[in-house]
């Protein structure tokens, strides 16, 4: 826009540069028909898909601690512009010179920390046109297609889980009575979903109650005669299942977290034991059990078979959070690690994650595509019942149409690319184990059954003692190894160069005491074993110059 | 990338033109470098910000009702493709031309029927810019800056609504142990967060019981010895809040919807007649009193400074959806009507809605910075204690960086210029119930106060009918006018010219039954008033086709 037009038109505060008026604002809701304002836009484009990508060539990981402090400094302003301060093309040259450099490069090979990596590049594209599109599709007056592909596609994930019959698909797939499953903006958003299914499901109506949803907790609890109602799943399972307790009433400390055993997974002996205890005095029900398909500290794998069976036994709701794993039934070379899943009676799956969709996108699949009517809530103006509106059995109200973004990565990727993704990964830690394995002054802590692995630095030094010390010796041995590693994996993230996670795990499964570990996610293509080396061997190096 | 080397790096499937290979993989993944490879993805770029443009400009609504049923078949495959099926410039190409055409043109001036509207272009940018950097805001190590700024955007929505003093936002701005607010994923989400919050401010610990998001709902009522948590609201709020109530465990049904006044606000006699009620017998516990600040169906504001009182006098939470109204804030003319807002415990506001943000994004907002503090999660690794993680207090769990484009829409539009766009909603709604009003085939129903007005159409003969009809009759004639307007909206969306909405309401707000209403929102600054005339000419002239 030319300046002389602003300021003709200006309301107000003619001192200033730029200022908001009517004719302004009419332009930046047309989209310019004029070659060269077409241009302009485009270069901004440009600016954003490659400007972007060389800056943060630049910058790896996140920076000095310090700098965190100081940034704050620079972001402590409080009150709105009153007129424009910026055009478009200002906002984007900050973006790219002050917000992108001190951004953290997730798209780094050597960003191996979080389950947060490069994604595609026409991942950004298709980003876009969900953007320009802006569909809405809690209901099908603001979607319409993309409300009939969200459940084409839903049916195309719920057949990769469940694999049910021709039949069943071609009965639902496009059944406006019934939902395969349903998008949501995440994993968190997808487990609460699944879990306020199976409790609602737990206090079916009776004489004088009309059910928990409508009725509310404690009328469901004395109209069912119970004391208390819990969930299962193991130490592993991600902290939005503690977040779905609390938030639907159950308690966060009634979400148990059963013991792992020797292979880190659900200890099934104690899980059995422990139902055998609930169930005792039949005054406690189990909302759901849950089966991990990808911790998200170790990336293991709960055994999903004999899970399954204990739920049939025992009538239970059996939830798989599959936020991470879900993908591996893409590979030909793995999916046998989910064996089970397709007995779940509930799955969520994130796209942010292994299906590499930019932030946010998750889903929740129902064996029985009847399951969400649990939670379906109407509206007068929307949402009305047998309607089409997909917005009648989700969490969430407005949502954008990330089902078109996974449809079209789906085309271009194929399975197989999927797949290649998956195996990349698994093949790449495995590898990285024996690296681990292979270097003294490292100790694997946990293997990797998927693409993520745990491991610690330990001086010889340390471990020589460590194999002479004493029970009481060990606890002060590792405590220091703790603060080893702890500094380790903070000098490391702060020198930018590569960055690792740390969490806290048992040593050895059976352990009693939890120790500091650095975890490493490999999901980038791009990572290599040498940039695995690389990272060693910078531990390694940041160790000689530590003070312990 | 070239045919011959996908064929010569292919790993099965020859015979078919795609298939997936791991140097193709690793193609997506590396942004080109190559000027001509970046002219390519700069090409479809172009396609998606003006090819989309030119289809939709053709396509303006929904089209016919029956080509739903037909599309339906079009959508009906359920294995996903094992190789790739369609690069990406195919996959643009299909959108443009299957996709779009099908899609709801919510950006055309037309379409009036809910809040889903046309976007600034540049937020398309800024959109891109998001995925680009695919920043997860959940934790610092995945994202630095942005969570930084993330808060100082916080800061300057809550001085809008709060307008707290200086040392308040120097204290708060920045500091990592406290939190104004949230991002949230839409305004259902923000509602859930802020009753979620009220909730468990209701239950302190005591002895023997240390709070209901971690001993339960049940354990909570009985250790407060109560009966009944309730949330009261007027008829006229969000379906979510009945969600929320079920969700948190409240039960939908003690979401209790208070009658309107002939205002069509909440009822200020009956809702302290309510309060007395049920405060009586000691053993209900009311956990919010909410307050619209522009009601999805009629736009109306509940009067504010009245709720505040009662809610200081009866030390209940006050929360006030303002997921619609709360940039009317930003217009010097208007942000009168919200006064009291600024009294909330909490307030809901949209970034999708009049903030004019691509789907999705809400905002929740507390007057008291610890008010968060009850619904805080941890994780050993990410979100640990007094981190700067922002997800420990959020009820989503990853999530994209709305915040930067919320900051860089600002910077563009100023508050002057959101302000433009609340004072031409709201004006040219008045000038369109001003329009309604002076047409004899049409009767207004709900006058707008802010950019939202409902009304139907009523042919002479019956308007004449109703004047004259006793009680029984006049529901006669009112289901008859109700069946027309239905046709009436039903045939306008299909013919796909204009959209506007329908709900159900009552004519008059002490009246008895609803009445079918139709219902428009005016946020698109390409609305005329011309374009309103249109579109009840063109309502006319349906009308006359229709038997009835």
């Amino acid at each position: 826009m030319a300046a002389k037009d602003q300021k003709k038109n200006s309301l107000k505060d003619r001192d200033q540069e730029l200022f908001a008026d009517w004719q302004t604002l009419h332009r930046v809701f047309i989209r310019p028909e004029d070659e060269s304002s077409k241009q302009t836009l485009i270069k901004y484009m440009e600016q954003i898909l490659f400007g972007l990508h060389d800056f943060l060539n630049k910058h790896v990981g996140v920076t000095e601690e310090i700098s965190l402090a100081e940034l704050s400094k620079n972001y402590t302003e409080v009150k709105i512009n009153a007129e424009p301060r910026k055009k478009l093309a200002e906002v984007i040259e900050d973006i790219i010179t002050d917000i992108a450099p001190r951004a953290v490069n997730v798209a780094s090979p050597y960003f191996i920390g979080h389950m947060t990596s490069a994604i595609p590049f026409f991942m950004v594209h298709l980003k876009a046109i969900s953007a320009a599109l802006n569909q809405n599709v809690i209901k099908l007056e603001t979607s319409k297609v993309l409300s009939v592909l969200e459940k084409q596609v839903l049916a195309k994930m719920h057949c990769m889980v469940y694999g049910k019959s021709q039949a069943f698909y071609a009965k639902h797939v496009q059944n406006t009575r019934t939902a395969l499953g349903s998008f949501t903006t995440g994993g968190t958003t997808a487990n609460i979903t699944a879990l306020w299914v199976a409790r609602n499901k737990l206090f079916p109506p009776k004489e004088g109650f009309s059910g928990i949803e409508e009725n509310g907790f404690f009328e469901a609890m004395r109209a069912h005669d119970l004391d208390r109602v819990v969930i299962l799943v193991s130490k592993r399972g991600h902290f939005s299942l503690r977040k779905a307790g609390g938030i639907l009433g159950i308690g966060n400390r009634n979400v148990i977290a059963v013991d792992v055993d020797e292979n880190r997974s659900i200890d099934l002996a104690k899980l059995q034991h422990l139902i055998q205890t609930l169930k005792k005095d039949g005054r406690t029900k189990i909302a759901a059990l849950i089966g991990i398909a990808g911790a998200t500290e170790t990336g293991i794998i709960d055994p999903l078979p004999q899970l399954a069976d204990i739920c049939e036994q025992q009538n239970i709701h059996f939830h798989v959070d599959a936020a991470w794993g879900g993908p591996v039934l893409l590979s030909e070379r793995y999916r046998g690690l989910l064996k089970g899943i397709e007995r779940a009676d509930s799955v969520t799956i994130d796209c942010h994650k292994q299906f590499y969709m930019p932030m946010t996108a998750g889903m929740v699949y129902f064996k029985d595509p009847k399951a969400l009517d649990a939670i379906a809530y109407h509206a007068r103006y929307v949402n009305r019942k047998g309607s089409v509106d997909l917005g009648i059995k989700t969490l969430e109200g407005s949502r954008e149409s990330s089902s078109l973004i996974l449809d079209a990565a789906l085309k271009i990727m194929g399975a197989r690319g999927y797949g290649l993704m998956i195996e990349h990964g698994i093949e790449t830690a495995k590898a990285f184990a024996d690296k681990i394995r292979q270097r003294p002054l490292f100790e694997l802590v946990s293997h990797p059954v998927l693409n993520i692995l745990t491991y610690r630095v330990v001086p010889e030094q340390i471990r020589h003692q460590l194999a002479a010390a004493g029970p009481e010796e060990q606890i002060t041995l590792n405590a220091a190894l703790d603060e080893i590693n702890i500094n380790i994996q903070r000098i490391q993230r702060e020198a930018g160069k590569s960055f690792v996670s740390r969490t806290r795990l048992k040593l050895h499964p059976l352990d009693e005491n939890n120790v500091v570990v650095l975890r490493t996610v490999i999901m980038n293509p791009m990572t290599t074993p040498d940039i695995l080396d690389e990272i060693l061997d910078e531990q390694e190096l940041i160790l000689s110059t530590l003070n312990w």
